[in-house]
């Protein structure tokens, strides 16, 4: 269990490699989360579109635009 | 125009206030974020339930779990 | 399977609790690790010292000081 | 003296560069941290395999998974 | 308004566009900014030097070296 | 010498203290930086208003907003 508060299930949309990094799209219900890891990251989770996933952001790293 | 990629239209249903930190949850339709930021931006910003809001997340704060 | 690239098992050494952050000191081998997360996240893990944790770190978080 | 309250020294193992950002890992005793970094910062700092360096991470960082 | 308490006017100085990441330099007064955000939120905000844009940061991701 | 591509000196302007997190003002030529950290790390620093320090932020913590 991890201690990350925000925790969506969602698909992988589509996975786009780079030289070090990969950037991820999921769709969480109605929502789109776009992820940058790692492309290592990417390759070995075999990251692919279709993918039952989890984004998972710290509490810390959510801004508020009021 | 913010060059977060995750930015979610929500309300904002509590507000908790520390010392110095504090933690705000927003409603995303059917999603829950929880936010952590300073208690002097969430004073500045009145935040307080109710509030219409986005929350913002910049894409190299996502994780993915797989 | 988290797509940080760093994670670290360790043993909870001790919590602290504030108004809405809390720190977590968690022992890995030789190493000791902090980290601030809040403290409803502590209190619904149920974090305590002795725990057997792993201490994770988004690659994109890592400095390099040389 | 920095205020970050994880730092750990460590050796470069090895340094792939992309077009913006660049992957390093760096051998902590037992431990393996990653860090992704700009490609421009790797390069000023001359990074390279067998570097005496200390991996950072801001405690806000952490997360754990129990 | 944003949460984000570091927010300060400057001009972009340049854009280098990587496979999934892009660097983009910032001119703030007497001071340079780096950021590194994905490629597509670039190529979306259609930075170019010469923009004027705002340079945001958490304050949760402010480390003090003294 | 540190990787985070933005560093910047500055004089800390205040310290405030919470339970777990601590808040530090620096004043940065005609900037003003706001800081979170831990109140351990605050006070191993012994950080008071008129220290000389650097604000340090990675570059893939800087969002901008056009």
């Amino acid at each position: 269990m991890l201690s990350a508060r925000n925790q969506f299930k969602g698909i992988v949309k589509s996975v786009t490699l780079g030289g070090v990094m990969a950037e991820v799209v999921i769709t969480v219900g109605p929502l789109e989360f776009v992820s940058a890891i790692t492309r290592t990251s990417a390759e070995s989770l075999e990251l692919k579109a279709g993918d039952e996933v989890r984004a998972v952001v710290k509490s810390t790293e959510v801004l508020i635009d009021k």
